[in-house]
């Protein structure tokens, strides 16, 4: 396998060498050339190649040479933030979201801002204007929007979001026309938020996570193997309409029984017999505090918890996930509800299994603006996409 | 990147282009050189070089010259099977069986036994020794044992198995005794059968798949983007304990409400007060005979396809899978039970969805032990693992 190349195969070559450093840097954090190499199975010459280009880019910069090492070689490259960067976004029904990261990881800009009396897209449109300005002299590997709603395969088309009107076209286009400049994609936002925790948040240590978005509904986003789980039309994780609860229960999706009627942030306030109040997470925060000295509170939450548990003992039958994350509402919650879901979940699980881990989610409301970044910097973690000059 | 490699890093970039070509000849199909390099974007040249050394291996051969085509390089290359095996094994209650699959898949071998009096595995250790006798002159990539328990991700260790006593250490001990090579795995039955289909059976149209077993339990096997979910312990697709049959109806496995106590092959017999003869497919072919002319059966075998329905209406949520295949007893019953299954599915689809496409297995009793074969053999296709001379 030594004779020349066509150019198209040693330029896909290349790029996935490449993506082996920088998925390398990434993982286990900065190295030498010759650890690269190490890590890699690439030749040390090759990687010292790669490592020229990208530092050519931008991409990769050396670090002060470590205390004993000595020369070039042993001096630890790290990814560089300053040149990169991916937008994340999320258009939902009472905000919208951006979160800048760079390709070191590194959040670059964030913000969140109620939709008020604007329709969301506008808001989403302003959003994306303000957030492109400090970043109009670095290079855009590409932006996806979050939305809450069900995203085909295509990575565009959004097919079903009953909470919020949206055109995924329209989205993708109204975005790209303010950055003027692409990709734009558009995912389901609880896949990206359970991309958010398994990165950056409550799930680094696993490969196999259940995200639970808390909102009126209750979406999952599903991560084996360290890949998403998408289904056959990328409608995988409508774990809120599993026919599950009350059978006489009407569901916002017209439907009776839908497992979201009992475990849904309306639930939840009717069994504490509470007010909604502004967001998701300023009811659940006005119901922790009351329950701190509420029998009555605390007992509400506990069938909640118990509701909870039952769902996730089938999540856990079908899916095995090691860990489950609650994002939304359950975060302010938190033991209160999760430790009678735990007791429910115990009681059901199987054999040998020790059940997954359940945890609150620990990056607010930005998770799916920050996970939609992720996803819009993987295709080049992937080697699919060539860092452009 | 055109500096020289070092040896480890050759022999990894060798392995893959050559499994690329190795995936395009099995996916495609035969091509000629020209074709596989357009096929796979390597160089003509390292495509010559990879078919040359997997024709000295007598993994792939010319085929004739198709007419009108001139030379060597018009010739089309295709997987040869006269060389590498790989065996694939059940071990389960009342049955072994085993499949010797070839490198062009080619099903070299197949039997299934009874296990009578014998202790399951010493039944599936004298299939394996008269299985083996014929292939001792072929290169044997591996072996893969399906069983019917929970297989941990090590592919090794059975955590449970309610039906049958297996310890799979002892078990891939044993084969690997009688075979004298190895490796020797094991894998959950359901996610083999899942696997035959969806390169041999019912379901090599997609790349998302559920496959439900069909005996007293009933199981899954989930394949979605092409790949196994497998869940954090190895344990995904025990659907058939989700908790969402009738809560005082107890289960084999000791709880209360599972959905295959309303669709495992009991609750079949008792819908229609058909008594159980040998196998579950004895059973029910019985069962399809009576239906013909017997309102009742009929009527009872549609409440069984209702509650299929209701259960598949849950995993349709979750994991969005364009097809369902249902495999062992619901195969001769077929659309006795899939009409009621599907209307009642149709009923609980959601905005959009189409709602899988629901298919009886095309593989029979040899499903499992297909899989497991095609299994052994998927380190190769995948560049992992080297054809040994």
């Amino acid at each position: 396998m030594t004779e020349p190349a066509s150019p198209a195969s040693t330029e896909r070559l290349r790029r996935q060498n490449a993506s082996l450093v920088l998925r390398s840097l990434r993982r286990l954090g900065p190295g030498s050339r010759s650890e690269l190499a190490q890590r890699t199975g690439l030749a040390k010459a090759t990687v010292g190649t790669i490592v020229g280009e990208l530092e050519a880019l931008h991409a990769v910069a050396e670090e002060p040479a470590r205390p004993g090492s000595r020369g070039r070689p042993g001096r630890p490259v790290a990814l560089a933030g300053e040149r990169y960067v991916a937008l994340g976004l999320e258009l939902n029904v009472d905000y919208v979201a951006a979160v800048v990261l760079d390709l070191a990881g590194g959040t670059v800009a964030h913000e969140v801002r109620p939709v008020g009396d604007a329709a969301p897209l506008e808001a989403l449109v302003a959003l994306v204007a303000d957030t492109a300005r400090p970043i109009e002299d670095r290079v855009l590997v590409g932006s996806v929007v979050a939305v809450p709603g069900l995203v085909r395969g295509d990575d565009r088309t959004v097919d079903w979001a009953p909470n919020v009107d949206i055109d995924g076209e329209v989205v993708a286009e109204r975005v790209a026309a303010v950055l003027g400049r692409g990709p734009v994609h558009v995912a389901n936002d609880a896949d990206c938020a359970a991309y958010a925790e398994a990165h950056h948040g409550a799930a680094t240590d696993t490969a196999s996570l259940l995200y639970l978005t808390g909102t009126v509904g209750v979406g999952a986003g599903i991560v084996d193997g360290g890949e998403l789980v998408r289904g056959g039309s990328g409608f995988a994780g409508e774990v809120g309409h599993m026919p599950i609860g009350d059978p006489a229960a009407v569901c916002g999706c017209g439907r009776r029984g839908c497992w979201e009627t009992a475990v849904g942030l309306h639930a939840m306030l009717r069994a504490v017999e509470e007010p909604e109040v502004g967001t998701p997470l300023a009811s659940a925060e006005a119901v922790a505090l009351r329950a701190r000295d509420d029998d009555e509170v605390r007992a509400g939450l506990a069938r909640l918890g118990r509701d909870l548990g039952r769902g996730l003992a089938v999540l856990c039958e079908v899916l095995d996930p090691a860990v489950v994350v609650l994002g939304g509402y359950f975060v302010p919650l938190g033991d209160l509800v999760l430790d009678p879901a735990r007791a429910t979940l115990a009681e059901r699980v199987l054999g040998p299994r020790q059940g997954p881990e359940l945890r609150v989610g620990t990056l607010g409301i930005e998770a799916a603006a920050l996970g939609a970044a992720e996803r819009a910097f993987a295709g080049v973690f992937a080697g699919e996409v060539e860092l452009a000059p």
